[in-house]
């Protein structure tokens, strides 16, 4: 009999047969995220289908002292849902856990099962004629407790913010297997410390988000969508304080495309074709949304007036429809496409003060540049919040082992930049096992220290998502 | 020789005469807050001059086991920084430590000291034509250390955040000395736990906040004032939802008044005159502001001419001017000098989900009119966070210590209407001391616990900020 029989028959009589799946066929689905990676099998995946059969799981995993990793969509990039290879781990995930619980649009909240997919929240807030603002390319799959888990960002956070602002109420299994009831539909709160603060970007280190009330804003009933070309990042970057200043609030997204990505593009879908009559070596894709007498036409071309005087902007076209508007976006979704056919690569999502960010992206272009010069740099990305995904693709040319050192090289290379920089070398996708080195280098002493603390505290008998962020103490 | 006479030498040797206040003379602007209460008198008051300064006080406190309460502004109302009457403590305030230490225009961001007054930092952000929405009454006293540690609200909070979206960036004395670096300048940034999160709102019981990084908006070029009579309170909830549909996300105030505080303005302010022909039980007042091509003018026409077609708006008056809008936010703080007038009286910051607020209101009315019919009721407040300032003014005939009964046992009443509700005690002002009780006894033994061991783990020697959001544990 294995060691772990006891605690799997306890299991499947506490969730029941589709509950619990234990046979390694099944697993498949369960241990590789987004980018494709996978590290170890799990001992089994438990699938409860309420907050109280978490918290039941939770408590058996503690009594057999099973290390567990909560689940959501499986589409991170830095391993964190993924099952450990080194130890024995329950996957918990919250896939069945996808209620709509709430919607409430004169208070523009709505109440959900952690386990929802974001587009299905968007829907349904959508039918409400409200508007939740979180969007990002994996919206299809990703599941809000890992939005939270993770504090999701993606392309309108300049307006709405990131997860962080956008999360009224939690409710989360403690690693002890209590729930901890926050669920609180209040726009306005101030009793005690923010214990929802401290569970969003904790990576299921500390605890399993199983419900939340999300802030929604009323929908957009019109939008305006520009694709614009400019003569460098640092002339992008004024075009982003100009388009800050002449479009009040309305601005809700502002992206950052180089050329090479339109090239990708245009490569992964051959359908389109180039957006204007000549070749730029920057591009802005901007959005601009709102409700009511506002003619967001007029303010578009004045601020097209605005940039062409200003020497930021070359050329450009407005999106005069819904449907040109999805066809300039395409190039947006169709450019990481392009980039996925190529192969491993360095991805990153660091940020720096926009201020910094021209000067970042020229520094660490020659840094690059200087040590591998026949690398393809794209850096694209969330421009308006700082974020750039300053992404490598190595020769064509080069072995396997061969890419995985130069591309590794690379990335020290430029968290380097990015330290000059004051920068983050995680402005979105966390640390996770990925960025965990990288990330505890540059950590102060008292900060590890207090979250080493806070982690005891939550999770005492270390069990919970043991080795993302912080290092695993029973691996060194 | 006084058992304090070595701690408070060390003192004055660390911070020089110009930084230890030890004569009780001088403490008399250090005990008091807001509401004018007043509860034990400080050990003495430090002043350090920097950050490092902060470090060393705190660590020679440690060091003699001395009580410390750091201190903003004194304009706080649930007593957090007032010294305890019971033990010994040092006031520690920030009030010479009050440089903008940079404004970065271009990432939209300002670094300062965290004793810098509100106001002065919202002329900073201006002078480059920046915008620093955090808008309070107390903003030419407040402290930015202070709004940071009770998550300060106030009147643009539906549509700019609390300070706790405002804060990018923080920097922390530990209760043990040591200095949290934590001053980021990044709109996004996702590495481990959100230690600024939990620092904020925290009131001075996990660490002194000294220095932040604050999110600056562009500063708005043009705004439109409304006072609108509305028939109840319900009618205003849905001119709420009916503005936040019609006003794009430029709606960046939206206060109700009922008539009682109208008549407390023009008693407070003989030079005010009834803003409207006739008198109404309600009134909204809202601003919208903008910059670039958008007409508030067209908006706020619109969303009357609906307002009124729809039954929602009586009467109105638009302020064409910025003086004539000055006028009119003149009535929202000449009814506080007109409420302050009155005497003690119950002052409260309740919030409840945005759509319950009407029913809330009536249930809450119906309660304290039952129980004491001669009391006056003054439900005013930022209901577009679902925040009312719900207070009771006591019959001016009675006596002190009936009045002071009368007035808790009506905060009983509210709070148990707030609970049926789902609603929070403590929308905007915090825990402190005055809340405590009310707090703690509405807390759920796992939120305690944890909270209980936040405490424990910033703060071992339990010296900082004791009795305030938790009990002290040496007084049960």
């Amino acid at each position: 009999m294995d060691e772990y029989t006891p605690f799997l028959d306890a299991l499947t009589a506490l969730l029941g047969c589709e509950g619990v799946l234990n046979d390694p066929a099944d697993h498949e689905r369960y241990v590789q995220d987004w980018a494709g990676d996978r590290l170890g099998m799990p001992l089994a995946v438990a699938r409860p289908s309420s907050t109280a059969q978490v918290a039941d799981t939770v408590k058996l995993c503690r009594e057999h002292g099973v290390r567990m990793v909560p689940q959501g969509g499986h589409t991170g990039l830095v391993r964190g849902a993924m099952p450990d290879p080194e130890h024995a781990e329950l996957v918990i995930s919250l896939e069945r856990m996808d209620r709509i619980r709430r919607i409430d649009p004169l208070n523009f909240s709505i109440t959900v099962d952690a386990g929802c997919i974001l587009e299905n929240v968007k829907r349904a807030a959508e039918a409400e004629d409200c508007y939740f603002p979180l969007s990002l390319g994996a919206q299809g799959s990703c599941q809000i407790g890992g939005n939270i888990a993770t504090n999701a960002g993606g392309l309108n956070v300049l307006r709405y913010g990131m997860m962080r602002q956008l999360v009224m109420g939690l409710e989360v299994v403690l690693p002890d297997g209590r729930i901890w009831d926050g669920m609180r539909a209040l726009h306005k709160d101030n009793r005690g410390y923010s214990l929802a603060q401290l569970f969003i970007g904790s990576e299921g280190t500390l605890g399993i988000v199983t419900g939340a009330v999300l802030k929604l804003s009323p929908r957009p009933e019109k939008s305006q969508t520009a694709l614009l070309a400019v003569p460098s990042v640092k002339a992008a970057m004024q075009l982003y304080a100009l388009a800050r200043r002449q479009c009040s609030d309305l601005l809700s997204a502002f992206e950052l495309i180089p050329r090479e990505c339109i090239e990708l593009a245009l490569k992964a879908a051959p359908q389109l074709s180039d957006p204007l009559d000549a070749a730029y070596p920057h591009y802005v894709l901007l959005d601009l949304a709102a409700t009511g007498p506002v003619d967001l036409g007029e303010m578009i071309e004045a601020l097209l007036t605005q940039g062409m005087e200003d020497g930021l902007v070359l050329d450009g076209v407005l999106a005069a429809s819904m449907s040109q508007s999805q066809r300039l976006w395409q190039f947006r979704e169709s450019m990481l496409e392009g980039q996925q056919q190529r192969g491993e690569h360095l991805r990153t999502d660091i940020s720096v003060p926009i201020s910094a960010l021209a000067d970042f992206a020229e520094a660490a272009t020659q840094a690059v540049g200087t040590h591998s010069p026949d690398a393809t740099i794209i850096a694209y990305g969330h421009v308006g919040d700082g974020n750039l995904h300053f992404n490598v693709l190595p020769p064509a040319t080069l072995a396997k082992e061969e890419t995985t050192n130069l591309l590794h090289d690379i990335e020290l290379l430029l968290f380097d930049v990015v330290d000059r920089f004051d920068g983050s070398i995680s402005a979105e996708h966390g640390i996770g096992r990925v960025k965990q080195a990288a990330y505890l280098a540059r950590t102060s002493d008292v900060e590890r220290e207090l979250l080493t603390g806070l982690k005891q505290l939550f999770d005492p008998d270390q069990l919970m998502g043991m080795g993302r962020i912080l290092a695993d103490p029973s691996a060194s």
